[in-house]
This record gives C-alpha cells, structure tokens and sequence, in this order.
C-alpha cells in the first residue's frame, strides 16, 4: 500500500520540478487513455503538446474558460489574429480544453467529483507531457461571507462544512483524509498583484468547499429547506468565525490533488453575494459577467508578470503601469 | 425544524400526484431564480413552457440529453421537421435542456454535486410548472461488475462505497442520512419493456454510487493509486457480494431527492466495461456510442407505450412488434 512516487521521467538533464504521479502502475501502461480529455498516450504526442505549459488555469464554466484563454492571449501578445482558439477536447463535451503558449485553461464543472476527474487526468497529462515547474490556479465564482459582492477572495485555507482543513477520500470503501493546504507564497503573490486594481477589493481568507449549492451552504431557496433564517444566519456566522469569506465547492480536492502532485496552487474567486443578505443571484447579468473577469484579470496580470520575470520577452506593456480592470 | 410540505398548488380540480418541494420559504418569495438553468418565475411562464411534461429524461453529457430528445422526437412522431430543438438554458453553459411533447431532456454534468444543483431547481421547475405524475429516469454510463460490456442495468437500490442504501447529506455542517430507494414497480416495468430488445441483456441490480471516478472506483490508472490489483479486486468482489453490478457517480443523490419530491424515479445505466477486467475505455469510440444509446432506446420505448396506455394518441407503430435496437 506505500505510494509510489513517478518523479525521474525528465532524466538528469532538467532542475525543475516535475509534476508527480503516485501510481507505480502508470509506467507500465503500454497506454493512457484520458478518457474524459478524449486525449491519450498512444494517439497524441502530448509532449509536443503540452510540454511548455508552465500555467494551468482552471474553473467550471467551459465558457469562461475560453474567454480567459482569449483573455490571457491579447495579454500576452500572442494571440491568433482570428482569436479562435480550438477546443483541445473537441472530440467529448465533458471539459473543454484551451491553450496559448505557457497557459493552459481547462473546464472543470461543478463540484468536487467532476474536478477531480478532470485533475487526474490534467496531472496525468502534464506527467506525460514531462512539464516542469507548473502553477495551477482555479478562477471561480462563490457566496461571500460579511464582503461586498464582487470582492475577490484568495484562498489561505480551504476547509469544510466543519470549517476543518482537509478534504476526506474514500478508497476501497474506507474514508483516507488528506490535507487541502495551498501554496501561501503563491498567495501573497497573487495579493500583491491585486493592489494593481483599483475598482475591486482583493482579500486573503479561508474558503468552504461544500459538497451541494443549496441545503450544503444553509440556502434558503432550495427545493428542501428544513431550517430557519436563522439556523443560516448562526452557521454563517460561524463560518465566519472560521475565519471563511466565501463558500464554493471544488477547492478542498484541488488544493488536495495538487499538494499531492507537486504543483503550486492558488484558488481565486470572486463573491457574487454577500450570503448574510440572501440566497438568490439577482444582480444584472452584466453585473454578474463583470465580477467575473476579476479572478481572470488577477490571474492573467500575474501569469504575464511571471512570465517577464522569467524573461521569456512576453510584451510588457502594462507592467509599469497600475492595471486596468475594464 | 420541521420541513414544509408544499403540495397544494394544483388546487382541488386535479387529482394527479403533485411534485412535492419541502420548503415553506419559496410561496413567499415574489421570484424564484432558477439561476444554473437561467430560468425564473418572473422572466418565464413556467406553467406554459413546462405544464405538460410527464417524462423528464437526466444524464451527464449535454450532448446525449440532446441527442435523446431528437430520438423520442421521432419515436412519439412529435419530431420537428428541422430536426432542431432549442436548448432551453441556452442563457447558461450549466446544463442543457430540451423539450418535446411531454418528454423533457436535462444534462446534469457529473458526480453528485453537480446533479444535486440539478435536481434542486428541476424540482422547483416542475412545482412551479404544476406538473403532475412525472416520472424522472436517469439514462447513464457505468462501470459493469461481472457483466458483459454493454449490460444495461435497471438500479434496483443504489449504494455507497460501503454497500449501503443510504445518501449522506451535509446540512448546517451535520449529515443527514436519506434513503436511496428508488421505485421498485417501475424498476420491473422497464426491465419488461426491455424484453422487447433482442441484441442486448438487461438486468436489474444494485448501483454503487461513489465521489471519484479512480481512486474512489479502486480504478489503478489515476494520477494516485496507493492499493494493488489483488486490494482492487478483493473490493469488487465485495461489491459484487453486495449486489452490485455497476458503479456510477450519481444515482443515490437522484434518488434520494426524487422520493423527496414525490416523483416516480428510475436509473437505467449501460455498462461500458468489465472493472473485473480493466479500468481504461479501451472499445471503439463507435461500440461506445452504440452502448449508450441503449439506454436511450430502452427509455424511449418505455416512454412510448405510456403514452400509448394512456391513450394520448401518440403513434403506436412499433408496439405490436418487437422494438428494434439498431
């Protein structure tokens, strides 16, 4: 039952971190088919591929997933002049796929069983592609707790219904705890950055990830509610006492799955409510669609300051000025 | 604490069986955003658009849910000539939904979360509609245990990783146990219409339900495996102990909220693979494809000779025959 750990398929020639897999069985694979990429080993040269992807972005709306990419593209000049960006898993709807140069973006659904398909496969994809030192970041939306929607919450901890840092895996039948921590350099980073935007707060806080949008996070307006108002309003409060600002539900088997293959990793959401105020989404669409570019705007500012700094000669166009947000 | 039964709306005029949603909060709300559908009672003559439905088909992938409604399309005779039916969330890349007649069609994504948000406003649409007598089947793929590739499974109780009936629910923090007992006459019912099918086996038997496709399926081909092939298949052989012969990610979720709601529940999944026998998907994308229409036809079929028993006219041409599955 000892993991093993896949580490030296990069051979000596290359100092950077590999991204790990713990499965001695992969090797011997004669094939990987990722299934729900509709990529595999046999029929894609992913080191071709994906061999230069330093940064993954991921989030749950296939949607936004393209227009970040599309984003992040124009941001690094490098985008297509007919800013079509191929869908890398045309081939199956259930993630949708995008890539420019370094940056990768990709779909992941909602909640914690649907991203957790998609990141086993996403780090199976970037072991065989022998990519190194990768940064993998979930822009997403959430309920805020006591902030001004649109806010942007950076994750320090993501904790569960019991506001505990650690997300339970069940193996054959039997429930295995691993740890949901995140990088907290990366953090830091990410919040240093924001203060280039002037038009929205950015705060470092803990995050609950839930198991279901509705009974999970005490919403009023599900089809089942057995609880008061005030039941609500006394778990939120604690939740805030937890120290948690905002409630999704992917980030504890993210920042699992990460921790556990090496890679940094951040989450980054923007609060769409203030969940003390109420349950249903009644701002604007184009309100809504606005919060939204804010994870995308933070993440992209900080891909191509990276970038720079590694001097890659990305464009550099904005870096000495404050960024715009709009 | 007591949950609210709101199961009045229809007045004293009909005598179906009304959706039943257990929350007193949503009669008073002036609006009810249906916000992962972009639906809402205020923006939608839900009534109108829904009123008539009494079969609501749910699977994963947005693309079968629609190639499933172009099917029954033609099977009730009701297909539009253009072949063409507008995906009714079109305002959302959350899930698809598509209508014909008094058959409604719904991706969910995968794993329990994402159906969960489903169901919640499923539910409501339903309630707020005043559908009455709904049947809700689950048309998926799985996993088979000892059974050959392309088995449709009709679930006769749908257990957890521990082989038990029961769905946990988190609620302000605390789980809440529900049962998962779906119906079991019309489990029978379908598995007599699946007679009419020649060239494929049907059977009727227990659906383990699990939150991760790899490690939590005891699958040795994720980015993690810490167990070897024997504690992998030790596991299976308990399950198959246990009853089950097929593994999904959403059938306990499903029928714990639809005995919630009072609605007829089934699921109906075609094994793609033998997990005795391998993990990865290694058939043909064409045998694949063929597999998961099966459910589809088997659903279908069923459909159609309700109708016809219920004497609403619709065509009746392959009911004095053998169905035809090809």
């Amino acid at each position: 039952m000892t993991p093993g750990f896949n580490d030296e398929k990069n051979g000596g020639g290359e100092s950077g971190n590999n991204v790990l897999v713990h499965n001695p069985n992969l090797d011997a694979m004669t094939e990987d088919i990722l299934y729900h990429f509709n990529l595999g080993t046999a029929t894609h040269d992913l080191p071709a591929m994906f061999g230069d992807v330093k940064f993954v972005c991921v989030g749950g709306s296939p949607w936004r997933m393209k227009a970040f990419i599309e984003y992040i593209g124009r941001e690094l000049g490098l985008a297509d002049p007919t800013n079509e960006y191929p869908n890398i898993c045309a081939g199956t709807d259930r993630y949708a796929m995008y890539k420019v140069g370094p940056v990768l973006s990709v779909s992941h659904g909602m909640g914690i069983p649907s991203i957790a398909i998609m990141l086993h496969e996403l780090i199976k994809l970037l072991y065989h592609a022998r990519c190194t030192d990768v940064t993998v970041v979930r822009i997403g939306t959430s309920g805020g707790i006591g902030l001004k929607p649109g806010t942007v919450v950076i994750t320090k901890q993501s904790v569960d219904a019991s506001f505990l840092p650690r997300f339970e895996q069940v193996i054959l039948g039997k429930p295995v705890v691993r740890s949901t921590e995140l990088d907290s350099d990366l953090a830091e980073e990410l919040q240093q950055y924001s203060k280039d935007f002037d038009d929205f707060e950015t705060v470092i806080a803990n995050t609950m990830c839930t198991m279901d949008f509705y009974e999970g996070q005490a919403r009023l307006d599900g089809a089942f509610c057995s609880y008061t108002e005030e039941d609500k309003q006394n778990y939120l409060k604690e939740a805030y006492a937890a120290g948690v600002r905002n409630i999704e539900m992917e980030s504890s088997v993210f920042a699992a799955m990460c921790k556990l293959s090496g890679v940094r990793a951040a989450v980054v959401c923007v609060t769409l409510l203030d969940r003390q105020k109420g349950d249903q989404l009644t701002s604007s669409h184009d309100i809504l669609q606005s919060y939204q570019q804010r994870p995308q705007m933070l993440v992209g500012h900080f891909i191509k300051r990276r970038l720079n700094a590694m001097d890659k000669g990305y464009p550099s166009s904005r870096d000495t000025d404050k960024a715009k947000s709009s």
